[in-house]
């Protein structure tokens, strides 16, 4: 048996802010830092302990990574950073919080972008202060204008299946640092979630998720390593 | 042209201590994170980035490097943890002040081991307090009970050749956080310094050392990036 820990990044500074962030490459606060300490604190005392760890390219997810392993003695461990488990791209949402959202494209209309499992949100425009086509991490990559969740699904499996899943099959006991939507993606998958539960389902920050497994096989339903 | 960049870990626990490390995974100061991070920031101010990086399996060396990676904001690249990078192995004088280990060897003794090149300290007692071979980083290799500088060097420069060098040849950016002689091996080789007078090279914490390369050849003598 192996398992597989998936913790969504501890509070950012736009979750703070309440803005849509997307692939906007912000801080976590203090408070997302000691979300994340304890999330390695609970791995050490649960002796729930990484092998080999897989997170975005985004600081969020990494300073989340690093401050997690140093709290359970694993910074020693492999750790692979890949833009396919970065958050989903919000497009021309990014930046705005969810009053100026709503100023701009009205109730009904954020409300449908929130719940939608497939209609994306308008592409973010040429020129925006936030664009990241420019940065080098993302040199070899088109970055997306805008992402639907499944759009973000359509990226993040095949990652899973060809890079992660084979460690669990090895018997690995990974951990995924990631974002509310990458993360989605992969419960939705493991757990076999439909298209409409999906986009109501909120992973809490900092709360590490344990799916075991049997070799490539989910062996039973997720828990939380608090109550595990 | 690609550069490597040479970063000897911040200001340790021991270090503060006086005592011999080695292997022994002890933290940083408070002081030593600050080296960590002004390097990180002189590397921003240069503009010398680095595209992938490689440390030891240690604490000292993965917390220098990864708070100076934030400091010029690419903790997203690539990061290659590896034990060949390790300090050298004190033996039976890890955990030893300097006055402890004059009053039980003599000091003559001392002075031998401090400025020979190839004769190592005793050997760790099986049992002692500071044994690490039952330390899971190290379940796969068998962990050396001492080593000389000249055995450490054998260690690391198979390493260079094999797994970093290549990226230089292929025009990275290299970062190699480590410790005092790790890092001496491999100014050793890229400088060409006799066995006599290896030892006595002092590298100092905390400040990046820079060669370049042409190729997978050294072009021109190393400076520290401050004076760059």
């Amino acid at each position: 048996m192996s398992k597989l820990i998936l913790v969504r990044h501890g509070q950012s500074e736009w979750n703070l802010a309440n803005r849509f962030t997307g692939w906007w490459d912000v801080d976590l606060t203090e408070k997302g830092e000691e979300e994340a300490r304890e999330a390695g604190e609970l791995m050490k005392v649960k002796g729930v302990l990484p092998t080999t760890a897989f997170t975005s390219v985004q600081k969020r997810a990494i300073k989340t990574l690093n401050i997690a392993l140093e709290a359970c003695d694993r910074l020693w461990i492999p750790v692979t950073r890949d833009w396919h488990l970065n958050e989903r791209h919000y497009g021309g949402l990014t930046g705005l919080n969810k009053q100026e959202t709503r100023d701009r494209h009205g109730d009904e209309q954020v409300h449908i972008w929130r719940r939608s499992f497939d209609v994306p949100p308008p592409e973010m425009e040429q020129g925006s202060e936030f664009e990241m086509a420019d940065d080098p991490r993302y040199a070899e990559i088109e970055v997306p204008r805008t992402e639907s969740l499944k759009l973000t699904i359509e990226r993040v499996l095949p990652y899973w299946q060809s890079a992660i899943l084979p460690k669990l099959g090895e018997g690995e006991t990974v951990i995924i640092s990631a974002h509310g939507n990458s993360l989605r993606a992969l419960v939705k998958h493991l757990s076999d979630i439909s298209d409409e539960e999906i986009t109501g389902l909120e992973i809490p920050t900092g709360q590490p998720i344990v799916y075991e497994f049997d070799g490539t096989q989910v062996a039973g339903e997720r828990y939380y390593l608090k109550d595990g």
